[in-house]
């Protein structure tokens, strides 16, 4: 009955959380009344069940003990055990203007494991480990299958890494939204022991730069990218794909790819996830005062569709790596002792700087 | 440089959280050229910047020591101590279409104090203390002025709930929203003590139901208000003030009255928020199998700009109280022997009916 379409957990409804009207619990009195009052305001109640249905059958099923299920539905409950001295750990985020691309192509599987591996590789920064996730899904007219889709994209991303889809909610609100755009958002909660937690003052000159690489834009840049590049072009051939892959491709998580390194026993000192305001913006927030990053771009790969965007905006190389990842996704810092253990253990990786002291009125990034 | 407008905390930047960038502690070197990029693809710099310097201005300058600085920007941290066996509580929630009728009149100071008090009421349903709140407001073209105001809302009713804003999304994404259109959603993190958690099945027959008053719409029914009473009609005179007064007016935090019963040593047994589905479906949340919650609308006063709206859309009672909470904002399930003590802590409350066995076929909410 109602434009908004919670998703809590609840007994009986593995994994999806429906409200007893949803799971069919409450009684049927007058709904067409009330029906075809909100179908006249734009709202479709039809849409929204056939919505919720939908996303029963297509997040996961695993079940997570910690979630506590069967206690009204009005929020999510996670019992937090396994910590001495916890930090809970938490970010908000969207995937900004990727959502038209997404929206243009109808292709909606992708998104939502944009959103969760974006909000992994945030808290990853902090050495969190994820708990849960909480997806916003609003809509100006509900499509069950396209948001169904994007849903089972936040859900699998939410499995890869463990990780609960605690809550969401999905709104229809007709009249905000032009025809067939959307917005998502998300946000994660994670945790890590008090004295786990990431201290960047023990980042020291001599350390190296190890750099994960981007696998394309991830999600940002893409007001930028969808000027230089028209939906016009998104059909073309490219790199053995189309242009619409390369803009698609999923942000990538690097959880794995760090808890292999410190698996390997790899301390790192710092980290940082290099979206909005590329390796110039990012990097200093990985660094104590007084040091700086010093990055050799000979030493990676730019991604072959961001070589094409930044050309066609003629954005120089300082313009470049401030509005784009250049082909680098995640930053760790590391003694340079253990720099080659590092490598090692993650697979694409390369040493693309190290960490020198700061020239006193100099940048905390130097690109050279 | 980032269309998207993190405002997680960190040293230095009190209560606000800026990137390195936003404090001005990064270079400006070439942010012109970027800038120029970004400008023709309708992301403003400036705006963010200003944005962000106005935040910090509006939001309140407690600092709660749970929340700890200074480690990087990526993601907030927030200590949890206290609690010997924790569950977190979390929900993600919007504020509908409401949104449209703030958008129209030009009034944003409002919007964000729904948004939390909502998320606060949610979380009380299980007995969580709120903890810390992240909200997410996007836009097509930011306003500073507008974003603050809305921002503002947003921490001035953390601050009221001793709540930390520990973190926070603005995102510009020019294309996506109609002109003066945005959007505002946000997640709570509450906790409680696994033993003081909520357990419905505590509800017994010949308990009552103490409902606590709504002062309007809420959040809920925006779409079906907005058809009824359209735009033009906004500024007519209304119960002493207008009826965009009695559209926007704000909807209540419930939880110094819940916690006023707790202290005069009420047990509340279960709780329900009404939103969305009313009273038909959110009490049905509070109840164990086999009971039901029967009401008696001649015990409260239906608000009038409600009643107006149920006339005109000539929703019948059933409909009326599907689609509004026709005047009970929060429900609060006693034993009938502490009802007395619970009407005396919460001024403004009524015993608005009882639990009684549901009949075999009979619905779980009765309205008679």
């Amino acid at each position: 009955m109602n434009p908004k379409h919670s998703r809590f957990r609840r007994s009986g409804a593995t994994n999806l959380g429906l409200r007893p009207q949803e799971a069919g619990a409450t009684s049927t009195r007058n709904e067409k009344c009330v029906t075809d009052a909100y179908t006249q305001a734009g709202v479709s109640i039809e849409a929204g069940n056939e919505a919720v249905a939908r996303y029963r059958r297509v997040l996961p099923k695993h079940t997570d003990p910690r979630v506590l299920e069967g206690i009204g539905g009005f929020a999510g409950c996670f019992a937090l055990s396994g910590f001495r001295d916890p930090v809970l750990v938490a970010s908000t985020d969207g995937v900004g203007t990727k959502l038209l691309v997404a929206a243009e192509l109808h292709r909606f599987d992708t998104i939502g494991r944009d959103l969760v591996n974006h909000c992994v590789n945030d808290i990853l920064c902090l050495n969190a480990v994820p708990l849960f996730f909480l997806d916003y899904l609003a809509v100006g007219k509900l499509d069950p299958a396209m948001a169904a889709a994007v849903v089972a994209g936040v859900g699998a991303a939410c499995a890869e890494h463990e990780m609960t889809l605690l809550g969401g909610e999905t709104a229809e609100m007709p009249g905000l939204y032009q025809v067939g755009h959307f917005d998502l958002a998300g946000t994660i909660v994670g945790a890590v022991e008090r004295g786990e937690l990431i201290d960047i003052t023990r980042v020291a000159a001599g350390d190296v730069i190890v750099g994960l690489p981007a696998n394309g834009f991830h999600t940002n840049g893409y007001s930028l990218v969808r000027k230089v590049l028209p939906p016009s072009r998104w059909r073309e051939p490219f790199d053995g794909a189309t242009v619409a892959d390369a803009l698609l491709a999923v942000h990538p998580s690097f959880l794995s790819a760090i808890r292999s390194a410190q698996r390997a026993g790899v301390t790192i000192k710092a980290m940082a996830h290099i979206t909005g305001g590329g390796l110039i913006d990012n990097l200093p927030r990985a660094l104590p005062p007084g040091l700086a990053a010093h990055v050799h771009p000979e030493r990676w790969k730019v991604p072959a569709i961001m070589q094409v965007v930044v050309s066609e905006a003629a954005l120089d190389r300082d313009g470049a790596f401030r509005v784009f990842n250049m082909g680098i996704g995640f930053c760790a810092i590391v003694a340079a002792a253990q720099a080659s253990t590092a490598l090692a253990a993650m697979p694409g990786s390369a040493v693309i700087g190290e960490i020198e002291p700061k020239s006193p009125h100099g940048d905390p990034v130097v690109i050279s």
